[in-house]
């Protein structure tokens, strides 16, 4: 077989397939690391060892493969969702273990973005192993959207959810809220917050409401592994009974603290107030709204002021994912809405 | 053959269902009358006539079918969509024209809920003929869903439209509006304004944008038939342009006055003083809302104080549908939520 620089074999593609496949493998636990697949292939393309990455703490995906392979990963090309690191962290770099095995080729799918860990292709090309890159790349970064999002920009990426009714109410008059989702949308934001690693709200929203801001399964028992629960403002609060207090009011402050304990994703919850400040501060990067059926006719505005006086100067996110919420037990069907503000 | 009373022959139920679309032919101008179709058949079940009512001052169904068959009518089973009609308006009783035409048997849908024109199937069988009712009554009275709701009840139907941001605004905080919703949403707002007779808003809504409520089609020309356009509330409005101002705050008396010319479906444009004013009086029959994927953060909000003050006490619609109408030219989509207040 004669090798072409630039060009992937069919069985490295199926294999990267199956690499992409292997990263996603459910069970693993939330955390800061990326989810990363390994196949390694003989030189007649078939599979000879697969491994993933099971979260921090434990092997690099590359590393499982090898180990599963033993001598057999002498020759091999190793097929990784993610350029192998070049750093020593809770692991030791996983482009020298490459070496160290015999493998003869690599192709990977999305670069290191991480400034620590980024350069194992270069060691790998040192030690005169072929190298590839870019094979599914996007859906590599797809993978891993929101680690890729904080190591890009070195901050948690920010969703922003909020519940509205019609007319645009979080809460009556009085201030009573529950609820304004149907149990399909709260089901459905417990699902998200699971997805996130902070669940992050303001003072006012804690010394009002008292939150748990637990996540719950559908039959609404506490998940075994939680976010970080984090409120955040200047003013003292005695037993806000969540995770964190953040006594600031600048998001970039909160943000890069909460980068710092290596969280990712932050999950706004508002209230109203924070959620404004974040979104004139340019520091939200995705918005969930639930819709519901319902009017009011007064009461507390889901969103605060954002200092916008006239209809050119709208905030018009991009919607990337519209879904009807059918009701459940009778209850009529909600709205949610999944956009990306402009710019972001 | 041998008849069964209290039912209907195969050819029957399929005749029924070509009444139904000869009912709803396209092209007849939107009138108070109900919309009919007629299907005339020979006792082996073969079609001898159809017809159809072209709208107010034309022949009824009945009447065109009859005249279609001339002397072929006699011994015929007329297959309608509505009770033969028992009065003299603009044509002769329709239930007189069936018998004179010797017609054998009558099988109709739904029955005629005009107290005025009720009793044509008393005539017929008073005259001896067969005459057997409620055959796809539910589809008859859905052809004419509003003609039937504004004669069940003595007044117009009312469809209270409103566009809204996803923050319940309807106008951003110096007034401007143009556009909250996009142009697949005003151009679906006019298809929905050109199905009712009366286009109705309040006097400040006039005051403040003097609104040309003109119906549009999707090049921007004005339709041939207009709804009435229709101002309401007591102060004086010097050169408001529309049809007629209704000097009443009463939601009663205006819709009664409306009924009284002969209006069976009113469009209630707003401003959300005008709107919360039916809702609290229990006089809106569906709600059709716009919601564009906007933020703003302040400005008028899409509906004024219902009396509301906890969230038990939201008005919670029934949703009959939930339409995302993609966005056209770049813009983003907005979705329409078509809904019946709970007990309306
Ligand atoms: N429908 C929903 O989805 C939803 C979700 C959450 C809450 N809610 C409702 O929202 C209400 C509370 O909302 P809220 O807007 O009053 O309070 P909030 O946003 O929860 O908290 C506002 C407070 O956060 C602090 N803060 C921190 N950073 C800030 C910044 N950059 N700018 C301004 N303030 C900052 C300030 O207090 P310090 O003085 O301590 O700095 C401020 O007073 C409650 O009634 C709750 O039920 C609704
Ligand atoms: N987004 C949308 O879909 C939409 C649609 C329409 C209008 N708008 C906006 O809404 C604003 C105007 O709304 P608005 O609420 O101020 O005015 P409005 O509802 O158009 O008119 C209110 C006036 O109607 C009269 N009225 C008649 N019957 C009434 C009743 N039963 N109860 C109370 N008032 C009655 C009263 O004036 P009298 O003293 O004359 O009796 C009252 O001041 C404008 O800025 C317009 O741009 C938005």
């Amino acid at each position: 077989m004669t090798f072409t620089p630039g060009t992937f074999w069919p069985a490295e593609q199926a294999a990267m397939t199956r690499a992409l496949e292997l990263a996603v493998t459910p069970g693993v636990p939330l955390g800061p690391n990326p989810r990363v697949g390994c196949v390694l292939l003989d030189d007649t393309g078939a599979t000879v060892a697969e491994g993933y990455h099971r979260g921090a703490g434990t092997a690099h995906a590359e590393a499982d493969a090898l180990a599963h392979a033993g001598e057999a990963a002498r020759g091999t090309t190793a097929v990784v969702t993610l350029e192998p690191c070049n750093h020593t962290g809770r692991t030791g770099p996983c482009s020298q273990a490459l070496v160290a095995a015999g493998v003869r080729r690599v192709v990977f799918a999305q670069e290191d973005p991480n400034p620590v860990a980024r350069g194992g292709a270069d060691t790998l090309r040192a030690a005169g192993i072929e190298v590839e890159s870019g094979l599914l790349a996007a859906e590599a970064r797809e993978v891993n959207r929101v680690w890729t999002f904080a190591t890009d920009h070195q901050r948690p990426f920010v969703t922003w959810k909020f519940a509205t009714t019609l007319d645009g109410r979080s809460a009556a008059a009085d201030g009573t809220s529950r609820w304004v989702s149907g149990t399909a949308a709260r089901r459905d934001t417990h699902r998200l917050r699971a997805l996130c690693d902070v669940m992050l709200v303001g003072t006012n929203t804690v010394a009002v409401d008292h939150p748990r801001l637990s996540v719950r399964d559908d039959d609404d028992q506490p998940l075994a592994l939680q976010p970080l629960r984090v409120v955040m403002g200047e003013r003292d609060l005695a037993d806000h009974g969540l995770d964190l207090h953040l006594r600031t009011r600048d998001p970039v402050t909160a943000l890069k603290e909460l980068f710092a304990r290596d969280r990712q994703h932050v999950f706004l919850e508002g209230g109203p107030t924070l959620a404004a400040a974040f979104l004139r501060a340019g520091l939200v990067d995705e918005i969930v709204t639930y819709v519901a059926p319902m009017l009011l006719g007064a009461g507390s505005a889901a969103v605060a002021d954002l200092g916008i006086s006239t209809i050119a100067g709208a905030l018009r996110p991009t919607v990337t994912d519209i879904t009807v919420l059918p009701g459940i037990e009778g209850e009529e069907p909600n709205i949610r809405l999944t956009m990306t503000p402009q710019g972001a």
